[in-house]
């Protein structure tokens, strides 16, 4: 019991870290961040200037509604697929909660001096798009944080999240930037990235004698309810965050539609995989909470692209199969013999889909044709402009798929790095023993109490329901 | 115990359903379906030869935010709505989402052949109003699913939407393009239709000793908060279900004031019903989470109308008594005398109101004047053009009360049919004494588990929290 | 047990007041609303007259998205951030739903005859903005409905909310009309009032021996994550809340960056001093759920303002902080002391910060200068036109602080008359030690039943899982 206090206490580690990022946050905020021009009170004449007609061609009316469902993807939905656990929902959906309001602030810093720089100033200017973006920052943080649930400490999940989102912002520049890979969704950047780095800290900080909590590592019937929240705002908005900062017009509109479809045959693959997966054809509720969402993932990286709509649903309909596969063979064979924890399942949700997304955006990037896009299409959906205006689709292809090693390669190396820093024992982190157990950070209510009120009130306190009316 | 193994074995059915299914919806839409000129990334040519200055007049822009709306109602609306029972929480959520996802691929198919399809190709050309539509024609089936809730096979789940979707498309395509009736929000053609179809098969499907599953056909405090859940999401959102394919401008703007109005109301008849109904005035929650949805219903034809803020209050305030009273009084009549087992009741919810929404379409329909529309705003919501451009007001009203017929002869048809299909012993349901139980279609938690981690815990692990802090 | 039973019966009040209150809403709806211009079938004519040349441009487009989430932060929000007591869940989101439903009917009557009356014809013309409006205004009762949550019957409410919206209507008006104060997102308006309106009522019925229900007073694991529902669901959409009746274009857009970032930054000072305040550094989920919040509320007056986004992390910052404590040492003593008994901490999440808010409203409005807005900038972001173009921002700073009196007057000044209409013995109110049960107003489903049907389930109904696949 003294150990075990002493461990977990994260009385001053905590308050520490929140007071000093946060204060951090609002000094480089004060020296670099502004409105742009569509958000700053000057846009009269930036409307003026650059001949707009209406307040509804402000950037704000084309994204808000794709940024709020992506933000409820956030915290809603990445918050709640972790409540599964029986005796973890408090840290699973309120760690979720603190990581992603400090990485979202963190992000739209380092993604601001990537990507948002006004040099004739040096300030960033943020308007919607930078919203979108840093939730999308914070989304791989949140995927990693999927593969160590119940297993690590706040404050370990903060100094994660803070290097997560560092890596995140350098991958994105070089994918996006220098490579010019396109991926609209995020397949690379985001799942793969985030994949990867969480799979590689699981495996530095692998737990021998993890099985001893394996009395708390599952759900009960009403935690896996609370999961499908989770799972059903994921897989409903995931449209929006496909379509999110696509272009606008048909980039946008093609994105939600190949999402719509992949997603939906993803489901029956899943369904099929877990029923022929049990002697009696039960459903599991964990192929259906995760596997379900895989075809999102996997057609992240092409979903502005012309792939059609059997496309969509060919793509859903390999990842749901995978996916379910992956929890039934890949988990247990990484757990015994990688040494790889995977509370979530995250290489079978987010990594190996995110794979499959970015060999489809590869694929489907090197064939694509000007009869099929159109001349003006082709270099709107590939952004064929300025130094890039004489690539080929071919050479795309290329590139899309060196952008997957980069992705790869940011998420296995800054993860084990990562990782080693994680492992020191200063992090107030809990023994093999009582992982999966909200106890140590949360003042949990007594459980017990629900019982006294309800019998003593049915003997005492009210007439008896049934003889009384 | 053997026979109910045997019985409820869908290993080999329900994934060979899955599978067949949905191959042959790739090859169908590989066959078929291609984005439209608002989704294609031709959209830059597209625009200039209709003159559109802004991406913004995408129809993306203008009923993106309603679709997901209401893709939102259907999933977690529709879903959680079912989750009231103790032990059919997965059954009511997860189904659901099954049936949901194959329905709306089989639904795009369906509706695009009657109303997408580009005769210079033979292609279906989609965009985001088909994604609308085939969420509401899922909606249909959604409904039928809620009468025999906790008492048929995910088999018997997908057999029901394959020829649900069907019939919903065939009734669609009478009702609003042969007979030209007006139906915004579905009140004939999802809500009459699905109310209709669901009840006539569980009429078929009537299962004499279904009280002796009477243990479980009842909630659980919280199984009451998660169905609320549901509830509330089809209710805040019931606006944008009603006005997703309106017209653009004012007819959206009105469908969505209008059903505000009359949801609003609604609410409030039914606490006053459920209050009077019992002895000491307390509420039941079966009517709280249903009832207050009929507005919903009933408001849908008539969405776009003049109807004024007033008559639609007028509508919802008719609609929660009558519900509610439908719950206390028809319900069990229906049950007794008719032998149709209606366990979530969607005759108070979908069946009658969506009949009190026909009449209330077909008389506004018949009494609409040119002062009170404007004559351009009177061709615009009634839609008289080309061939229907002689149409008056009231012969329209008798054309909204034929199409009431035609949904209601789709629904009890239908469904008779379909449940005669149902009654074939090879879908794997239940007997009558084991309905309304996850467990025999899913792998459910052990429930003890969580009372030893919790005690244990307060005695051995940890240090007690009143006297240690 | 007589007299209980005597006094919680509700079964004559609250149906009377349900169907008068009904009726009279249909009858003066009748008498008084219409359609305005952009939801009238005559928007033809109205957009040809005003010029308008694209459907996008109806002020639908350009909030209706914003309502929908401001709608669901009304029924979901503050429903289940209210479902936290064990056993008060369905009065938490039950009665919200009731309330909320009634209040908005009698806004949209009280602010349309402030705001929205046409004068040509004595008719209120309602669109979009009206229903965000009458949202709002409902939003200030289910504030007070924070305060006395458990305490109260469902007429009481009635009577409050009633009463509620009225005062609101008429601060409203004075605030922003007459003082023409700047309050986008109601940092005043609502929650300044709202607050200190629920705190003078709870203060006024004072129970001095509530103590007695104190073991219904709190919750358990799963109540604890139902409310984390509402918390984030608040938290997501309170940049749509503080920007949906913000100008179009720039304002709309700033105020919800703003709002973002406050409420990211006060999520971390909320974790910090919540773990900082138990000696294990323990998170308390009472904080977690509600001061997270308090950013959001702080924001709102100024979000439209150029307040900076390092501006937005230091109001959030110090908001976080001083909320947690709140919880901590402001409300034992409000109880103890002052006799406030406050069951949600209304005064930590909406009263002081809504104080915050307001004074940096004032500050900022009176420190704006043309060099940051733009000349026209200022115009538009202070409405500096007709009778009020001559008011410079430091005057406009001096009518911001009138207005937080006004809200403080009105909040406390209303509260306490209408306490003394509730202290009424005739509105069914339960017993000091019978509060936070939802027996008394709710049919309630024995619990005891769900532990039948599992352990029979496991002996005999069903193959004993372990050894049988």
């Amino acid at each position: 019991i003294i150990w075990s206090r002493h461990h977990t206490n994260i009385r001053w580690t905590l308050p520490a870290v929140c007071f000093v990022w946060q204060t951090a946050m609002i000094i480089l905020f004060g020296v670099f961040v502004r409105y742009n021009g569509e958000s700053d009170a000057h846009w009269a004449e930036f409307k003026m200037a650059r001949n707009i007609t209406s307040d509804i061609d402000n950037d704000f009316y084309f994204r808000y509604p794709s940024f709020q469902d992506v933000h409820v993807m956030i915290f809603v939905g990445f918050g709640f697929l972790m409540t599964f656990l029986k005796r973890y929902s408090f840290g699973g959906v309120g760690f979720n909660f603190l990581v992603a309001a400090f990485g979202l602030q963190w992000a739209l810093l380092m993604q601001g001096w990537f990507h948002s720089l006004d040099y004739t100033d040096g300030m960033i200017k943020i308007g919607i798009e930078n919203l979108i973006n840093a939730d999308f920052c914070v989304a791989g943080c949140l995927i990693a944080y999927g593969a160590v649930l119940g297993k690590v400490s706040p404050v370990q999940l903060m100094v994660m999240t803070l290097f997560g989102i560092t890596l995140f912002a350098v991958e994105e520049y070089i994918i996006s930037d220098l490579l010019h890979a396109r991926d609209a969704g995020g397949s690379m950047v985001i799942h793969i990235f985030g994949g990867y780095y969480g799979l590689a800290i699981s495996w530095v900080l692998y737990r021998p004698n993890l099985k001893e909590s394996s009395q708390l590592q599952g759900s009960v019937y009403h935690s896996d309810v609370f999961a499908m929240i989770g799972t059903l705002f994921l897989w409903m908005f995931w449209p929006s965050f496909n379509s999110a900062t696509c272009d606008h017009g048909d980039g946008q509109h093609r994105a939600a539609i190949n999402t719509y479809l992949s997603l939906a045959a993803t489901v029956l693959t899943t369904f099929a995989i877990s029923s022929l997966s049990q002697k009696h054809g039960k459903l599991d509720m964990v192929h259906i909470q995760n596997s379900t969402l895989a075809g999102g993932v996997a057609v992240g990286t092409a979903a502005e692209f012309m792939l059609m709509p059997y496309g969509s649903l060919i793509v859903g309909f390999c990842c749901g199969l995978l996916s379910t596969l992956g929890y039934l063979y890949i988990t247990p064979f990484m757990e015994k013999k990688l040494k790889i924890q995977d509370t979530c399942g995250i290489h079978n949700l987010h990594a190996m889909p995110g794979v499959i997304g970015g060999i489809v955006g590869a694929i489907t990037a090197a064939a694509a044709t000007e009869s099929v896009y159109g001349k003006e299409g082709l270099v709107n959906t590939f952004d064929f402009t300025n130094e890039f205006k004489n690539r080929t689709p071919a050479v795309q292809g290329g590139y899309q798929a060196a952008a997957m090693c980069v992705a790869v390669c940011f998420g296995i190396g800054g993860g084990t790095l990562v990782g080693l820093i994680l492992r020191m024992p200063i992090w107030g982190d809990v023994t093999d023993d009582n992982c999966f157990n909200d106890e140590f950070y949360w003042e949990v209510p007594d459980e017990e109490e629900i019982v006294v009120p309800v019998l003593e009130y049915n003997n005492h306190m009210t007439p008896n329901k049934h003889t009384d009316m």
